[in-house]
């Protein structure tokens, strides 16, 4: 049992990680715990492309300037939001929708001990399509992020983030 | 203590509430949870209304057609994106990272025994400019949901929405 607060609080970017493969129950909490989240009027326009293969983690890592630590992580979660699917078809929702899968998708691999990094695939039309291009994934769907997970080589460090200047009381 | 796993998956949308206050300690542990939300290269370019006054309220429930609950939450949290703040300064990332912390809220609202809904402003552009006509909010700033929260007044219900079919092994 891993109380939600701590979770949330001790989330931190990981971009180093051992090399045990992640279990199969380990992938499928991460998955169910991405597709809990909301989205806009229940449309659910995500999809998840899962990769295991070194080679083509590599071949992610070759592509991506700043998902270099995706051919050592043991998987790598590629989040993509699909408008085709979202409210309105609208690409808008379908990237929020996609966002908010994948902020479950990191904290869930922080309540089991993992650790990850969101590498930021849109909105940088580049990485879009080299992504598309290693993995298949078709024109109308956008890859989101590249998120590699794995278990942290070493401690992992939260930044305190909280700035009441950032909280408005009633009105701006 | 709440369980991380638990509270991802009996969050639900909450729209009916009981009239009581929310506590000054509770209104903080959800900003807390926000603003510890990752961002791209860690700019935090979020911020927060939140309204606890009725009239108010009733202004934004008024403007908002998928936000009538506003009248009736307790409070009502408006997340806010700010281009000026995100990463390349691009209004893309804002409204990403802002939808994250969003996420946050919305999960450390469930493990406060509270519950609340993400109504969409962005990219409806005529409730963003309603939302920041009532609470001031400027024109280079995102509102992006209003969030209305409380004691849930009937059993929540959450959706089973895993779904293997969204999953992908090794490429699309």
């Amino acid at each position: 049992m891993k109380d939600f607060f701590q979770v949330v609080h001790s989330r931190a970017s990981v971009r180093s990680f051992l090399p045990d493969a992640l279990r199969d129950t380990e992938i499928d909490a991460l998955l169910r715990a991405a597709m809990a989240a909301p989205s806009a009027v229940n449309m659910q326009p995500w999809e998840f492309v899962v990769v295991v293969e070194k080679n083509t983690r590599e071949q992610l890592a070759a592509a991506l300037p700043y998902a270099k630590m995706a051919a050592e992580a043991p998987a790598v979660f590629i989040v993509c939001g699909v408008p085709a699917r979202a409210c309105e078809k609208s690409a808008d929702f379908a990237v929020l929708d996609a966002s908010i899968a994948c902020e479950n998708l990191l904290l869930a691999a922080t309540a089991l001990g993992l650790g990850g990094v969101w590498t930021a695939l849109f909105p940088d039309k580049s990485r879009i399509e080299d992504v598309r291009r290693i993995l298949g994934i078709p024109k109308d769907v956008i890859p989101l992020a590249c998120v590699p997970i794995g278990r942290p080589a070493g401690p992992v460090k939260p930044k305190d983030k909280y700035n009441p200047e950032y909280i408005h009381k009633e009105r701006w």
